[in-house]
C-alpha cells in the first residue's frame, strides 16, 4: 500500500478537519484516534476523501503507515495530553521523524519539549494554527516553529492546506522551537485587544447613542468596506444581526455579558511583562474579560453607584465617522504592542523572527486577518529600521490621521462613563510614546528622596543625588 | 559575655540601619559581614549603641553569640546570594533556629526555601521591609511570613522596631510561607501605581496649566492636608520645591525624565495575571515606567507626531478640586485592585491573608503610608464582606463623591494629549466594575461564531450555539 505523505493523532474537531484538509489537498494521510469508534465515524463522515485516507488502531500501525521520516500531527487538549501523546509515541518513531505539536501550547512547553527531544534522533515541531473550525478545515494560518529541516519535510503540505492571500500561502518557518507557538499567542493577545476594542465602540453605540443591534449591524458592515476591512468587523456585523430562534430577538441581546478565556490572551501579557515590553490594550483586554466574569459583583456595584451610560450628544454622523478612526487607531496601537513584544523576545530567544512574513501569514486563514495586516507586512518588508511600527512611515500617516478621533472618542465616552479600558490604554500608550519629556523626572525625585536610587541629569552624564540627603 | 537576642548577616545600607535600629531598642544584636572591614567601620560608626552590638568574624561565632533558637536576619541582595547564604549558614544552626530573609525576594522564591529547609530542623521567615533606609533606621513596616512560632521568637524585637501609627506596630505576622513577601510585592505594585498617578496629575499642572515646578509644589502641600495626607504626597511637593546646587534651577526640571524599576512592579503584575485578577493600574504604572526609559524613541516619535500638550482651558481653581479628587479616587482604584490581588493570593495559597492588619501595618513606616490607609483598616475590620474595596461602605461614599472628578480630569487630559495611563485604567476599572450589563455579549457572540465556543443567555441556564452554525 502506498506510504502516507503524514500522520495525524487526535481527531476532535479541529483535528478531523486538518485532516480532511490535508486529504482534499491530494496528500494521504494516516490517522489515529485513541477512542477506535471515533476513527470509525470520521472516516464514514469523509465521503470521498476516505480515499487518502489510512485509519489506523495503533501507534504502530500510524508508524508503519507513513513514508519515513514520518511527520506525525498531534492534535490534542493542550498541557499533559502532549506529553503524553509524546511518551506513548517515541518508541514507535525512528531518526529523523518529527513530531509536530499543532495544539495551542505555551511556547515554553514547546521549548521543553524540543529540548527533550534532542539527542533522542526524533525532533518536534511546535506549531500554532489559527482560523477556527472554518480555518483547519479550509485553509488556516499556521505558524511554525522548529529545526528549518524539519520544516522543508512539511512544507509542501502545510503550504497546500494553508490559506492564501493572493495566492501566496499563509503558513511559514518563523524559527526556532518555540517561535511559532509564541507567534501564535501574540496572535490571539492581538485577537483579545482588538475584540474588546469593538465590543467597546459597540458599547459606545448601544449605550451612548442608544442604537439597537440591528441598527449597529450595518454601521459596522459599512466599515467593512473601508479601512477596517477584516474578518473580525465582518463577523461583528453578522452576529448583529442575526435573530434568536426562541425569543425573536438580536441574538446578542440575549447572549449573557460573562466573557470566557483560555490562557492565551494571559501569556501574552505574562510573556510581555517578562521581557519589560508593554502590552498595555492586550492587558486591558483580558482584565476586560475578568471583570465580565464577576457579573454578580458588577450587579452589586451597579446598585451603589449606577451602571448607566449617559447618552453622547454629538452628531451622529459624525460621531460615527469618530468611532470608526478611533477604532483604526486603537489597533494600530495594540498591534504596535503586540510587534514590539514579538521583536523583544526574538531578541530574548535569539529567534530572528521575521516580522514581515508574520505580518504577511496573518493575512488570510486567522482570526485577525485584515487589509492593515498587507499594509503592515508592506510597512515592515520597505527596509524602513522601524523600532516601533508607530514609527513606520504608512502608519505615522496613518496614526497622524486617526489619533484626533480616538481623543476625542475616549473623552466622550469617559464623560458619559461608558467603559474604554482597551481604547484608552492604546490613547496613554501613544501620548507616552510621542512624548519626548515624560514626567518621570518626578518619580525619579521620589525614589532618590526615600530610596536614595539616584537619578540621571539632562545636562550631564553620570548618577546624581537630590539636595535633600 | 551575655547572648545576643537576634542576628543579621549583610552590613549594607539597609542591613546596618535595621541593626542600629535594634540596638537603639534595646536589643543585643550580632553581626557579621562577609569583609570584615565593613563590620570594623560599622561599628566604628555606631557610636553608644556599640555596646548592644556583637560583631562576629564568621559565621560560626554569629551562632555562637546568638541565643537558641537563634534568629538570623539575612539582608543581601535578592536572588541567589540569598540561597547562597543560606547554604553557608545552614551548618552552623541547631533545631528551632529561624533564618530570616529581610530582602525584597519574589515570594515563589521565598515558598521555595521555605519548603527546602523543612525537615531539616530550622525554619524560615520571609519577611518583607517597607520604608527605605530612613524607615529601617527609625521604623519600617514589617511584612511577616513563615510558622506562627517563629514569628512569637522574634515578635518582641520586630515590633519594636516597627513603625508605631497611633501608638500601634506596623509589624505584624501575616500567614504561612511566602505571605510576608508577597503582600511586600503588592505594597510595591500598589507603590507604582500611586507614584504614576501623581506623575500623570504633576503632567497635567506642568504642561496642561503650565505651572512651573514652584507653583506645582504648593499645590500638593495643600492636598496633603486634606484627603490625599500621605507620604507620597507629601515628597513630592518637598521634591518639587528643592533647588538644583548647579544650575539653581528646580532640581526636577534638570532630573531626566527615565524611571527606573527593580521587579517588584512586574512580579505585581505577573502574579495578579497568574490569579486572574486584575491589575490594570498597576500595569499602567509598570509600562509607564518601561515607556520612559526608552527615551529615544519618545524623541524621536516627538518629531513625527508632535508632544506637547494643549492648554487646559477650564478655571484654575476648579481644576485644581477636580484634580485633587481624581487623584483620590484614582489611588482608591488603585488599592482596590491590590487587595483584590491579595484576596486572590490568599485563596489560592491557604494564607488567610488579615486584610484589616495588612491595611493597619501600612499607615506607617512603609512609602505608601497615607490617611486613606487608616479608613481601610477600619473598612476592612468592621466586618462588611465586602468583595472588593470599591464596595466597602466609606469607600462608596468617596467614591460616588470622586468620581466624576477623576471623569473630568481623564477627559481633559486626554483631549489635551496628555498622557494618563494609570489614572484612565483606573476610571476604566471603576466604570467596567459598577456596569451591571457590560458588552461582553457581543465578545461570546463573536467567540462563538468563528470557534464555537457556545455562550450563556440571559434567560435560561446552560451552553447555547447562534443560528450562524
Amino acid at each position: 500500500m502506498e506510504k502516507a505523505e503524514i500522520g495525524l493523532i487526535g481527531l476532535g474537531t479541529m483535528g478531523s478537519n486538518l485532516a480532511l484538509n490535508i486529504a482534499e489537498k491530494g496528500h494521504r494521510i494516516a490517522v489515529y484516534n485513541r477512542t477506535p469508534s471515533r476513527t470509525d465515524d470520521f472516516i464514514a463522515k469523509a465521503g470521498d476523501l476516505a480515499g487518502r485516507i489510512v485509519p489506523c488502531e495503533s501507534l504502530a500501525d500510524l508508524a508503519a503507515a507513513i513514508r519515513p521520516p514520518r511527520p506525525i500531527i498531534i492534535m490534542v487538549l493542550a498541557g499533559s495530553p502532549v506529553d503524553e501523546q509524546i511518551a506513548a509515541l517515541r518508541g514507535e518513531l525512528a531518526a529523523n521523524d518529527i513530531i509536530i505539536d499543532a495544539g495551542n501550547a505555551n511556547f515554553r512547553d514547546t521549548m521543553r519539549r524540543f529540548k527533550e527531544l534532542e539527542g533522542s534522533g526524533l525532533t518536534f515541531i511546535g506549531m500554532g494554527v489559527s482560523g477556527g473550525e472554518e480555518g483547519a478545515r479550509h485553509g488556516p494560518s499556521i505558524m511554525v516553529g522548529g529545526k528549518e529541516e524539519s520544516w522543508r519535510r512539511v512544507e509542501g503540505v502545510l503550504t497546500a492546506i494553508s490559506a492564501k492571500f493572493k495566492g501566496e500561502p499563509c503558513a511559514a518557518w518563523l524559527g526556532p522551537d518555540g517561535a511559532g507557538h509564541f507567534v501564535k499567542t501574540i496572535h490571539n493577545g492581538i485577537e483579545y485587544a482588538d475584540m474588546q476594542m469593538i465590543a467597546e465602540i459597540y458599547g459606545i453605540l448601544r449605550d451612548g447613542l442608544g442604537m439597537a443591534a440591528k441598527e449597529i449591524a450595518p454601521v459596522f458592515a459599512e466599515w467593512n468596506k473601508g479601512r477596517l476591512n477584516s474578518y473580525l468587523i465582518e463577523i461583528t456585523a453578522e452576529v448583529l444581526k442575526a435573530d434568536d430562534a426562541k425569543t425573536g430577538k438580536p441574538v446578542v441581546d440575549i447572549i449573557l455579558d460573562r466573557a470566557g478565556q483560555k490562557g492565551t490572551g494571559k501569556w501574552s501579557v505574562i510573556e510581555a511583562q517578562q521581557l519589560g515590553i508593554p502590552a498595555t490594550a492586550i492587558e486591558a483586554a483580558v482584565a476586560a474579560r475578568v471583570l465580565s466574569s464577576i457579573k454578580n459583583e458588577r450587579l452589586a456595584a451597579e446598585k451603589v453607584y449606577g451602571g448607566g451610560v449617559a447618552r453622547i450628544a454629538a452628531p451622529r454622523d459624525e460621531l460615527l465617522k469618530d468611532l470608526e478612526l478611533a477604532l483604526f487607531a486603537g489597533k494600530i496601537a495594540a498591534y504596535a504592542q503586540g510587534f514590539a513584544v514579538m521583536a523583544g523576545a526574538s531578541k530574548e530567544f535569539g529567534w530572528n523572527l521575521p516580522m514581515p512574513t508574520i505580518a504577511k501569514i496573518w493575512r488570510a486563514g486567522c482570526i485577525i486577518r485584515s487589509q492593515m495586516l498587507d499594509t503592515m507586512a508592506e510597512a515592515f518588508g520597505s527596509g524602513d529600521a522601524a523600532t516601533n511600527l508607530l514609527m513606520a512611515p504608512a502608519f505615522v500617516t496613518m496614526m497622524q490621521q486617526a489619533h484626533p478621533a480616538l481623543r476625542r472618542v475616549v473623552a466622550r465616552a469617559v464623560e458619559a462613563g461608558a467603559p474604554v479600558p482597551a481604547l484608552s490604554s492604546a490613547l496613554a500608550y501613544f501620548d507616552s510614546y510621542r512624548q519626548g519629556r515624560g514626567t518621570s523626572n518626578l518619580i525619579q525625585a521620589q525614589r532618590d528622596f526615600f530610596g536614595a536610587h539616584g537619578f540621571e541629569r539632562i545636562d550631564e552624564a553620570g548618577a546624581f543625588h537630590g539636595p535633600w540627603g
